[in-house]
């Protein structure tokens, strides 16, 4: 068996790439890595790499992990700037015993010495996104922070091996060297390829509060399919926040274990896409119910339409 | 009932305060946050605060971390430069909704709107044990890394809220912006007020591959004494990274359940403080055994001489 699974449509580019490799036998640790760049390299969506938007002072500060599900190394980036592609450098430093874990200056720094591509993460695009968006606030009294779409990936290869991969912008307007959950292990991710994995977006803040994606593969190893693990972990945390805290900010998560079945859990309106051996690349929507099981169907043709023409949508 | 339990010996002088504002009801809140600023403050504690030693570049920067096990609230700093508490800094963050996770230059920005004590955190002498130790590893062809004792506490107070802290200048020499899981939570720390709460110190790098702080709290929540589940936690992830790793670094674990009872469990020699409303600040050693359970002794007047020499030792 093989299989990926990934956070929102935007994965679906990457996920096609990762599929052919995954197909022909090819490994979970590439296919990942070759899926994760494909979303960061592309200018329009907006809250990954290349053309995400920037923290409050207009500056892009990017986040990204790999963890490796057979021997548990993981590598990490947090207020990245300047690096075409933070995964490239979370999967290089997870073959470190030390220093696994960079932050701010230190990862260009880093990725500088180690010969990684240094580029200026902003587009104009996101610069006018920027401008209209500090205009909005001032003139409305709206709060700055908005936005806060992670692509997470667990991917199964034929080998039996799984892997797990994080990339983001962060919240939009975020303070600067703000991180979230997407480069901490056990929140943003986690995976163990004698069980499965897990990768989670949503509010970062509230993500890191309970350590779902390690709780979803614990779940998962005490015998849960995906879908009842992300389910229980997910509906289980949001019910204790909101008992301890009052509110829960929103959490997607989606799930795979070692034979490619997989699951999927959320609080609001979510994108995922799928492929395994069994099921050709497919994006699909999860839609929150009452009764703590989402709603899950293909994407139709106008759907993925109005994504298309939102995404580019010109900036006035 | 209250209770404080911390990591190393440095600990001590902190938790003897943290004893007094205890015992006479204050809040667990207050108690660990003047108790961690104890250590950060004294210039002989190399791996926290005023005095750690620096990066590999000879710039001191510091981790630091606090939750309130009530709701869950966090704050976290990583990387941070020239800030004289970043407890204090991490508690501040704790109260906000968004951006409660700062690293890198995003820290100390924050800390200076903020009005907190920017200061140059490196002493004279960890300025020459860095050289010294720069000759070292040129002339003797050393690994660069070296020590890693990160202060971390749990703390339960009448009222019978629990909170965590943890205060580090990480791993010696390490590369400019490594983070390791002092700063993570899950990881370095993890608490709620219902169950109890546990922290981490050793190698982060290995730490954050198992989310331990996380599965010991969640282990007390299962029923087990906070001995067991630390011992458990432990060993259960030191066996599996062998097993699938061939490796596992150092990992010490300090753990506090709601009834003010605590455990412990190490793989190397490890200093340990505790108080409760039924013992005085006292100062344990643990020793790794065969069997998996810590052989832990009173430290002897001798070992806190030896130790007190030891740390203020002239650099040559």
């Amino acid at each position: 068996m093989w299989g990926i699974i990934a956070t929102w449509r935007m994965a679906y580019e990457g996920i096609k790439k990762a599929e052919e490799t995954l197909a022909s036998g090819g490994m979970a640790s590439d296919a990942i890595e070759a899926a994760i760049i494909a979303v960061e390299d592309y200018p329009y969506y907006k809250s990954v790499g290349y053309g995400g938007l920037p923290n409050e002072e207009g500056l892009v500060e990017l986040d990204a992990a790999y963890m490796d599900g057979d021997n548990f190394d993981i590598g990490a980036v947090a207020g990245a700037t300047n690096v075409k592609n933070p995964i490239s450098v979370a999967k290089k430093l997870s073959e470190d015993t030390f220093n696994i874990f960079l932050v701010g200056n230190g990862v260009a720094k880093y990725a500088q010495k180690e010969g990684f591509e240094i580029k200026n993460m902003l587009t104009k695009r996101a610069s006018k996104l920027y401008a209209k968006r500090v205009k909005e606030i001032h003139e409305k009294n709206l709060s700055p922070y908005d936005g806060h779409d992670t692509v997470g990936m667990v991917a199964l290869d034929e080998a039996g091996k799984m892997v797990s991969a994080t990339s983001t912008s962060g919240l939009f307007m975020k303070k600067t060297g703000r991180i979230g959950d997407s480069a901490i292990s056990g929140s943003g991710f986690y995976v163990d390829s004698e069980i499965g994995g897990a990768t989670a977006t949503g509010l970062g803040e509230d993500l890191m509060k309970g350590c779902i994606s390690y709780e979803i593969v614990r779940l998962m190893g005490d015998g849960m399919s995906p879908m009842e693990a992300s389910e229980h972990a997910v509906n289980t945390f949001i019910d204790k926040l909101k008992r301890r805290k009052g509110k829960a900010g929103a959490f997607s998560v989606v799930a795979m274990n070692k034979e490619g079945e997989w699951g999927v859990a959320t609080n609001v309106e979510f994108s995922f896409v799928v492929a395994t051996k069994n099921q050709e690349a497919t994006i699909y929507l999860a839609y929150p119910q009452e009764d703590g099981h989402a709603k899950i169907e293909v994407a139709s043709e106008e759907w993925l339409l109005a994504y298309e023409t939102r995404i580019k949508k010109p900036v006035e």
